[in-house]
């Protein structure tokens, strides 16, 4: 059986990086791979629409994360974090474990944190030095408007603005400059297209600034030493070589396609898929359903278990269910990274045939036309 | 031309991992991935030679040293850390930014610590909670007699006994349970035979202990939150998927062969290229030479760079120089993970067609005939 991956992270992997990332590995101090790392660096920058260094680490986004609470701050410092979600709620958690001083913006699953939100957390707290967004909420495939936020930040306070980029990066527009972002933390295993065990952060004037200050105990999520290595393209620790280079040719991908036609590619998959599955009935979870994925109630009368059981067993396919409270309530479709048109009919269909065998009652085939009639209106 | 890498970290990779690894990519919280992650942690416990649990972290061996300071101990706690080389160097920073009291024994860069001086440490310091030693510098080729000195530990002290086991698991025998060792690191681009991005931590009994009541701040490099997901045969983040894959297939492969296979390969190419080396009159940096890596100087009126241009420009063979004081001083040779007696003698041939070349004076073909004669006599 064919198998096919609609998971938000790890995702699909392009055949020809895969086959990149199997060659004879080289060593990380020499000048082969400081080429790779040299043109990795270059088209990060693009990826991420900046000027600004944007930082390779070896650990997972979590880690990623964790560099800039342990990088930028010293304890004590106050931090606005918004919880909307399993990572959201990771971001108000961690801060805490190093001391920083949280003020939880805690949002409904499925929601977004509101203008008027942020601007009274920030008027009740005009000491905050950061506001932490979830560009993409993986758990709940909700959407935050963060260049909408990120202005209200910069017009009503000087603290930085710190998105979680990880699901998002390369499925919804990032204009890290033009924007006046100051850190956005993605992951290698989403639209990035590789394996899992890459984080990239990238860091404005402003976030370098606050790193030079910062008194944390850190060493290995140390950006301070990771930014001077930088200069050199270089890593203080062995970085994953393989991974690098597959995302060396990952990157290449992403810029012969173009950054804004990888957006509006996401854009355009997420809304078929929507119409796919609401041309059948199906309700979405999340009130600004993200790019990256998306999320579904499962319907009354379906039961995940055995409706997952159908798709992944029959079918090949893997999607994500829910987490916490939403375990069994509905499932995610990850339209993130290498994916085209066709694959989305191909959920669709699957996707209409298990709902079938599950006794789900519905017009077979008006998903895949739904969808079809989505994408022919482009 | 041929490339050839005889390099401590990263080391070559088996074809059939790099292969298995180029596999499309599964998703980690699936029933595929966990029996991938049970036979992992089945056959590590294999390779550390214990029945403890061995925790597998997404980062290099430096971030899983630092897993173990922030999660066995509390600030102020004392520890005993050698230092003879560039990584014992680092034992001995990282601790100390964690807030530990760090005790340092320093050690001549080519020496290892010497049973008098881990007793004299301990009697000095009755409140050390640990002793970390390194296993085989990598900076230096030296070996610490781990066995010897982790017996006098525990026959002195309640220290924890913890090993940087970086570039010696899979070389040097490693027998965790039986000699007592509390802590053993490794990491996956050495004696694992696969690309950096992978650490693996083994913990005993008494170490579990002792980070039941750490109080340091951490997060992703949590070992308590590790062991939980450890259960499971899972982790708390997103794994690097493709380079467990990877271990996975070059521990069958350790399997396979047999450790103490494994073990006395190393020992046997390690004397082989010491005699190799001996016989056109090298000197060896180091006196108690590892069985991963073996550190040379470089001759007088040889000049490192353009000595080095040659072997990896001419014969596209990548080794290691020296390090801090002996850049340019001292060479190093590696025959970790993925080799044979045919890869030595390959070495060795082409050390000597460079050293030639670069106008050392000596009988060419002594080197290769040493070494094969080193070979014969075993």
């Amino acid at each position: 059986m064919k198998k096919r991956l609609f998971t938000p992270g790890p995702t699909p992997i392009p055949e020809t990086v895969m086959l990149k990332m199997a060659e004879p590995i080289i060593h990380h101090r020499n000048p082969e791979f400081n080429e790779v790392t040299t043109r990795v660096n270059k088209n990060l920058k693009y990826l991420f629409q900046t000027e600004q260094p944007v930082i390779t680490l070896t650990c997972s986004g979590t880690g990623g994360v964790e560099s800039t609470f342990v990088s930028l701050f010293s304890p004590g410092d106050k931090v606005i974090s918004c919880n909307g979600g399993k990572f959201g709620e990771r971001w108000v958690k961690m801060p805490k474990v190093y001391g920083l001083n949280v003020v939880e913006i805690k949002i409904e699953w499925g929601k977004a944190p509101t203008e008027e939100q942020i601007l009274s957390a920030l008027k009740a707290n005009p000491d905050a030095k950061a506001v932490y967004l979830t560009h993409s909420e993986t758990s709940t495939g909700a959407a935050t408007d963060v260049k909408a936020l990120a202005k209200i930040i910069r017009e009503n306070s000087n603290a930085l603005v710190c998105v979680d980029g990880i699901t998002a990066v390369g499925a919804h527009e990032m204009r890290f400059d033009e924007w006046g972002i100051d850190v956005c933390v993605t992951g290698s295993q989403k639209g990035l297209m590789i394996p899992p065990g890459l984080a990239f952060v990238a860091l404005s004037k402003r976030a370098v600034a606050a790193i030079e200050t910062s008194k944390m105990p850190r060493f290995y999520l140390d950006l301070k030493r990771a930014l001077k290595s930088y200069q050199d393209n270089d890593t203080p620790w062995t970085p994953a070589v393989s991974l690098v280079i597959g995302v060396d040719a990952a990157l290449q991908k992403i810029v012969d396609e173009g950054i804004e036609n990888v957006w509006s590619r996401h854009k355009r998959l997420a809304g078929a898929i929507r119409a796919g599955v609401s041309s059948i009935g199906l309700k979405l979870f999340s009130e600004f359903p993200s790019f990256a994925v998306t999320p579904v109630w499962v319907p009354e009368g379906v039961e995940w278990k055995s409706f997952n059981k159908i798709l992944k067993g029959k079918y090949g396919i893997t999607i994500a269910g829910g987490q916490d409270d939403f375990t069994g309530k509905i499932f995610r479709i990850s339209h993130l990274g290498y994916y085209d048109e066709l694959d989305m009919i191909m959920m669709i269909g699957a996707l209409e045939l298990t709902l079938k065998e599950s006794g789900y009652k519905f017009d077979l085939g008006a998903g895949v036309k739904g969808l079809l009639q989505a994408l022919a209106a482009k």
